[in-house]
């Protein structure tokens, strides 16, 4: 398992730094994957990230493993390095990995890199720094093979072998006319297999695939599994092709918008956190408890009101819990469903009320069979005391409501959200709990205490 | 936006069957990418889906549909058909999706199908049904393009374009030795690059990712992902290369994994169903409502115990709601960073105590801080009743100990799952939640009772 491969290596090079083996730990820094580095520098100390770092020999693989570097590890070292150091890193770095770690920094300290970087990769990086960091603009590559339409398959091999061999993806051919407009697209092996006389006009695919450089990442990286291609090109306003957005970097992008969907729905804040301090991670999780603890308060004086219910009926408090539980779960249910289903596409916006009708009706059977099962145990648990049978309607009554007006409010508020460009997940969280919480209570109380004439 | 795009190509095929334009319909049917056309089947009856699978031209685009279609609609459809004529189609599919398909129809169409497939393309499916569904084995690609170390750079193009002509995925070329033992491998631009006399084993390269046919394809994508390749090859238990997984592959195993987290977190199944109907969901989200249905009896049972103290002091269960919302949120936050860590390989198994112990110190300053929060709150609302002070003190002691316990719950029961092997995040949904409302409550009152004396 490539975990455990992990942990091993991990373990050994914390022991050969606590034995000082420099010469055998310099050999296994400069063999390992800059991948497997990344998750190494991630639970070591920074003086011992700074020895690591300073035993890798080839500054490409400098670079490399800032790239594979997870954002707060590798800001923190930036911040203890020197200006001239991280410039000589970062001109071995693609330009969509500088831009984006320069965008992440003190202004005053990226300007300073900038500054240094050598005319043409500054050039490149502040091109990509215009555009927002979450957009194809922002994640693109500018590093692509773009040939015009004419050339035979013989010099557009010739063309790759001279001018375009350190591309990171080569495996797209883009054919583009004198103004970068995109006419069509090669596969690298397409061109192996053409004759070598034939031009590229004559092969080239014309239904092509490309996105805007203002495009919102996760639509592009929904377009790119979709049509399963390796890359997908990035066309600017003046429809001149910029760059590519690959498949890795799509990787990417999938399943961090997974993990931020997943913590926002659970009021976790937005990015992974584990790895960071407890101080730093319990500020990032305390303000979405505050809902909690409002709509609580709430509870207690909506429950307030019914003191006098609860004094001559105490059980009354005793289904508390399974009537906010029910409602609280199907919820859950139908708010994740949507969520999900809104963003993997396979939900849509424009289909609110059948989505919400559907979950209505879902909520409306499952709060059929709850309710009466909840009704039938209290029924016979409390069947010696006075109008039990109308206590017994209350509670199986109450459970109905509940899962009927989560189930209503799990569904519609995330497609409501969606519809005003919200995003759904961060809407779903612990707002939609504790207004479900609320309604629950509240209608159990009214029920109850009209029923039983309390 | 791909969404948009996609139901203005709904909308315009519905409307060409109703006015019953055939031509029309079968220029736009037959240039439209099947992904897009696998989407407009979602939304089709089956009698309008089988007008327009009959006319689609192409064989091999009936077979990419079948490809692209989503499990449920392709089962329905498949259900419909002759066996010659999907026989017809799956000579037409890659064989890693016949072989999933082929495991989920009836056992006795599958060996029908099997039977009249030809004699090649049956056995390599037949292969691939040998392994799991989830592992590697089962995913992975059993065409690729596989030469020997001494073959020259030129021979090996040569040889791409006769014998590899119908390759999927041509971006790396694997180089063996006579017993299929993986030896080196080759991108295709490293290839065309070379010079034409190079020997394959000159230039390939020797540390090769691999993976062993019964790995879980979860771990086959973390893989994929974390090294960005293309592609990954699987070798058998006799190191024999037996096939390869490509990245396409790869993204449909992370959407599918994160969305399978997420509906088992939120207790709503394994699959996406909102595209089947409402009581098949229904069917599937009913029995997981049953933890938290016995939970809240069990609650019924616990609060019952207190109810001469409830009838002395009505107010007690103004509080409960808030006390356990403070619990369930905490907890959802713990064990959803905690899932998601584990699932992303950001956290691992083997750090059980580091995790719980920073999980638990959040849960305790946040537990000190609104466990005060609520209790001013209480002091102030209910200061002119008697022993005010010490009721304050119960509710604020109480989200206290709601929340620690969340906390230790939501983290170390997914924690010891996942070291069971047991899938943390089905054990996350409802049984936990639960476990932590009765836990509140029982706390709730056993703190309350013994500090006010009732």
């Amino acid at each position: 398992m490539a975990n455990d491969h992990n942990t091993i290596l991990t373990e050994s090079i914390k022991r050969l730094l606590r034995r000082g083996a420099t010469s055998h730990l310099a050999k296994i820094v400069n063999k390992a994957h800059v991948a497997d580095l990344a998750l190494v520098f991630r639970s070591m100390t920074l003086g011992n990230q700074k020895k690591l770092f300073a035993m890798i020999e080839d500054t490409e693989q400098k670079g490399d493993l800032f790239s594979a570097l997870e954002e707060n590890v590798l800001l923190d070292f930036i911040d203890s390095m020197r200006v001239d150091d991280i410039v000589e890193v970062m001109q071995n770095m693609p330009s969509d990995d500088v831009a984006d770690l320069l965008g992440k920094i003190p202004q005053k300290k990226a300007d300073a890199i900038l500054e240094q970087m050598e005319t043409e990769d500054s050039e490149e990086v502040e091109e990509l720094l215009r555009y927002g960091d979450d957009t194809a603009g922002g994640i693109m590559i500018p590093d692509f093979i773009a040939l015009p339409e004419d050339m035979t398959s013989q010099k557009a091999i010739e063309s790759i072998q001279k001018d375009y061999h350190d591309v990171e993806m080569p495996f797209y051919i883009y054919v583009v006319d004198e103004n970068y407009k995109l006419l069509g697209v090669i596969s690298l092996r397409q061109l192996v297999v053409e004759k070598p006389q034939a031009q590229l006009k004559d092969f080239m695919a014309t239904d092509i695939f490309s996105v805007r450089t203002d495009m919102d990442q996760e639509e592009v990286a929904r377009i790119v599994a979709r049509y399963d291609i390796l890359a997908v090109p990035v066309i600017d306003e003046t429809h001149q092709l910029v760059g590519i957005v690959t498949v890795d970097d799509v990787i990417d992008i999938i399943r961090l918008e997974a993990t931020e969907d997943m913590l926002k729905m659970a009021g976790a804040g937005e990015v992974f956190v584990e790895t960071q301090s407890v101080l730093k991670s319990t500020r990032i999780r305390l303000p979405w408890l505050f809902a909690a603890a409002v709509g609580g308060l709430l509870s207690v004086f909506i429950i307030g009101q019914f003191e006098e219910s609860l004094q001559k009926l105490a059980y009354l408090a005793a289904f508390i819990p399974i009537i906010m539980a029910m409602g609280g779960n199907i919820g859950t249910q139908s708010s994740t469903i949507v969520v999900r289903g809104l963003a993997t596409g396979r939900l849509h916006v424009t289909d609110l009320w059948k989505i919400v009708i559907k979950e209505l009706s879902i909520g409306i059977i499952l709060g059929l069979f709850y309710g009466l099962l909840i009704a039938i145990v209290a029924q016979v648990v409390f069947h010696e005391t006075q109008s039990s049978g109308a206590f017994a309607l209350s509670v199986g009554l109450a459970v109905l409501i509940s899962m009927f007006i989560a189930a209503l409010v799990g569904s519609l508020v995330p497609m409501l959200m969606a519809r005003i460009n919200i995003d759904p997940a961060l809407a779903t969280g612990p707002f939609v709990t504790t207004s479900i919480d609320m309604a629950s209570v509240f209608f159990y109380f009214i029920i109850a205490t009209a029923l039983l004439g309390l």
